[in-house]
């Protein structure tokens, strides 16, 4: 009956990095859809707003206003999802109790940022120039200094840094403004420290590091390359979920974004550059993600360190079109994610989109 | 500083199930929301569609003809995610490689169904009778019954018959007509395996079943029960992620669907018919989720039956109103999940909202 054809016959991929599952269906990307359409991308919006809470000098939902910024702006998220001060949780009765068995709880902590790329409310990372997104990585880095320094002069809980960009109303942004977001706990997130500790089983066992192989492994297969620079490699991971799922990640060990000297720290405002055009030139719209830096914790004890490898996934939830995107819902949640592409057929579409003239400049 | 209020202070709760964190910061529901508004739900539908792919004596999207059914019709996916004949899949190279240490992949097959719950177009499970919700559960289990045999007799690479339903657009549904899906596959995919993982491990530990503790305790604590009857409790979990996440549970050790007997089959479609009207009643509409059941595998081992205990997932997205959805994307997905209220909360709105009278009745 012939051989397995990777790009027919169904079959699930491991995440070494989440010690998960996907399922593989390449021959399901030939359903028709008709069902829920995501809103056209509109491309006449202007470079100031004055109903936005994000641009220069506006007021703010809370009260505040903002300041004339002219680069990028960092401010405390005013609906922040944890808080610098709550009073303590104390542990309550029997120890051996049912309850305490089954509800494990604990309090958090920490608090949360909005990082504005620029004041500009029409642009988005692709649109800008590379010196300017050279300065978007100096506030993620800026962050991380400040509140590493607060953990340790002022007893601040933070421990864990979580960058992240939610981009495009289908991925629950409510701002058009280009922004990004970071959220910092006291505790290291769950997703994260579920990579922290493939990493140290996959050290204990080998002797070497997960990502170093995985790059090294990338590097000689190259079908799911979809570009590369000095210091970092644009893939399509092997197990990805999401359909044009990329990780941009280190090709040599470099724990956070503050360790990058200045050539890396432009090597990574470049690639992602080059990684949100060739996206917009995907489907040839504003392209919808959310993505998000994983590093090391702040102010990280040898260990930790020694686990900690400079990475950032983007999740992006578009299938087939501007307007089509992949739901991951019934059996994606209840069984095991699934996908309609393989990892080398979105990597292949991608690598051969032009990564330097964004689409919107033929128009 | 006063003391930890579970209402206000942000908490992380433990998911005993699938070994995870819930991020919980309730007063962040106060924020105000400028991003994607659902589509409002339309209730002017026909009972009959000639252009739908579901309706009775209608063609399909490949070529088929429905029967003219009258009750519920369950036929073979059009476009299965897997399929029961393909190549197997070699194992190739060298077993120590970089590839084969970094790339784990498994050939999956199986077979995909579509369940329709009734001929008539326009209705959902909260509109339709008792004894229509007994006759969708007795399909649900002579599929779980017919594909049991014909792995036996036909070795059919059956293992795992997971039950499902998308409903609404916002969950990837793409049509209208009242149906749900099964997508059986020759492995138990990972959230049930992890599940098991997870009962085996509290078993190893407690000598007794999760479930049964757990019923147990929430029956005492009752804060996040929505209702209960003979055979089943429904409850928000301790550790929901979604705004209205419920799971219906059984109270005592039933391992498949095909174990209920006639009166619980009654109490299972029951409980359907009033969690789902509480829905519908909560923002007064049409009320979108993904729900699956989780129970033992086809033919289950001693072992496997000893582990299983039937109990069903809703995972609604709706956290404001019928147009505003919780989205759970960037810190979520690259951190952890989060929520905006409390389980408790969202227990004490659902069981207040009539289970009886749907609101469509009123108009
Ligand atoms: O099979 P459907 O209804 O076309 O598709 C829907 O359910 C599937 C199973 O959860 C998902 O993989 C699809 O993304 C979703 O749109
Ligand atoms: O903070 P925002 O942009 O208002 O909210 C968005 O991002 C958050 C963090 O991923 C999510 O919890 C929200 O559901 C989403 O709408």
């Amino acid at each position: 009956t012939g051989a397995f054809d990777f790009t027919d016959h169904s079959h699930r991929r491991y995440n070494p990095l989440t010690d998960s599952w996907v399922l593989v269906s390449p021959h399901r990307a030939k359903r028709p859809w008709l069902g829920q359409q995501e809103a056209p991308f509109k491309p006449d919006i202007p470079e100031y707003d004055e109903k936005c809470f994000l641009c220069p000098g506006n007021d703010r939902a809370t009260g505040g206003k903002n300041p004339k910024y002219e680069s990028t702006y960092i401010f405390q998220n005013d609906y922040a999802a944890v808080k610098t001060d709550q009073p303590s949780l104390k542990e309550t009765g029997d120890k051996d109790s049912l309850k305490n068995r089954l509800f494990k709880v604990q309090s958090v902590r920490g608090n949360c940022f909005v990082i504005c790329f620029s004041p500009k409310h029409n642009v988005t990372l692709p649109l800008m120039s590379k010196d300017d997104l050279v300065k978007v990585v100096g506030a993620w880095q800026k962050l991380y200094t400040d509140l590493s320094k607060q953990a340790i002069e002022e007893h601040k809980p933070f421990k864990y840094l979580q960058i992240f960009e939610n981009k495009g109303t289908a991925m629950g942004c409510s701002n058009l403004h280009p922004h990004g977001q970071a959220w910092c706990l006291e505790t290291v997130p769950s997703e994260v420290s579920r990579e922290f500790k493939s990493f140290d089983k996959y050290k204990a066992a080998n002797h070497t590091d997960l990502l170093a192989d995985y790059v090294e492994l990338e590097m000689q297969e190259k079908t799911r390359t979809v570009f590369e620079n000095d210091t970092f490699l644009v893939v399509v991971p092997y197990w990805a979920v999401w359909p044009f799922e990329t990780m941009v990640v280190a090709k040599t060990k470099i724990p956070n974004i503050t360790s990058l000297n200045e050539a890396q720290k432009r090597d990574l405002a470049s690639a992602l550059k080059i990684l949100t055009t060739k996206y917009d030139n995907l489907f040839e719209t504003s392209f919808p993600y959310s993505m998000g830096i994983h590093q090391a914790p702040l102010n990280a004890t040898k260990e930790e360190l020694d686990h900690s490898w400079l990475h950032l996934h983007f999740y992006p939830p578009l299938l087939r079109s501007a307007t089509v995107r992949k739901f991951l819902v019934g059996f994606e949640l209840l069984g095991e994610p699934q996908r309609d592409l393989t990892a080398e057929q979105a990597a292949e579409r991608l690598r051969k989109l032009d990564g330097e003239i964004h689409y919107t400049a033929n128009l």
